[in-house]
């Protein structure tokens, strides 16, 4: 049984934040190997142009390289928002085992919102999926982004 | 309505090639923006032991690139193979209007064999499909890569 540790989570968090620092939709991943980490990532869509540099991904890459295989047997991803199709994908095609993620995404969320592919036992890999940990402060952070970008939009309005 | 273009696919042929000839899963895939092709890729998983690095993430990573943005406005993607649900989710999450695939991919596929995930009205972008195009040739050549994998394995374990 997977025992979600708020650590990896709270490293997650402060992936978040780097988003957030530099205006980038605030969502942090790390991924764990043995007790410790050997990927993260946070969200750099706009800085690298590049829609696939989610937060879940460049993650992955990096546990990839570290652990000199495609296959991250034994790991555990983190993640302060649910994984969107792309990133959920990503998780099975590198055989992730453990999913903990913070707080649910009902627009585009694909492990419990609109899919659940993650238990899709027709797809040849499984993954365990806990959901909650540290999700107020996932959620919270996004809720501030989205209103900062909000007012700012409103002001530049204003000023044209 | 989305015409696809037999050149096209066929470019993305001669990308599965490259993969099959260094021992890769052979998937090919281009993006095409205003009549050129503007990113190639071919599968790479065990080259860059990187469980993410499938033919379409490639291509959709060097067209972002090319075009200097993450939303791969007006840009069609060809891709052998019926996408996975990874490569699917990056089809949405770059904003691409046209895929046409060759052959589709009963035990992984995600925009018709196992989902369809690329029409789904609940999601931000939904994306037309075209199936069909070079099939007969991209499915050929996975199994070509299949039997000789087979072939080499059963030749191995006669050696040992």
């Amino acid at each position: 049984m997977f025992q979600a540790d708020s650590r990896f989570m709270q490293a997650a968090m402060v992936e978040a934040q780097k988003a957030y620092l530099i205006g980038e939709v605030p969502i942090g991943a790390v991924v764990v190997h043995n007790g410790a980490i050997v990927g993260r990532g946070h969200n750099l869509r706009e800085h690298l142009n590049d829609g696939t540099a989610h937060a879940e991904i460049l993650a992955i890459e990096e546990a990839c390289q570290a652990l000199h295989s495609w296959r991250l047997i034994d790991c555990s991803l983190y993640v302060t928002i649910e994984p969107c199709l792309m990133c959920a994908g990503a998780i099975i095609n590198s055989r992730i085992d453990n999913v903990c993620f913070g707080s649910r995404d009902p627009k585009a969320g694909a492990t419990k919102s609109l899919y659940a592919v993650l238990e899709d036992s027709r797809l040849n890999h499984q993954v365990n999926v806990v959901e909650g940990l540290l999700g107020n402060e996932a959620s919270q952070i996004m809720k501030d982004f989205f209103k900062a970008a909000r007012k700012k939009r409103k002001n530049r309005a204003g000023n044209s």
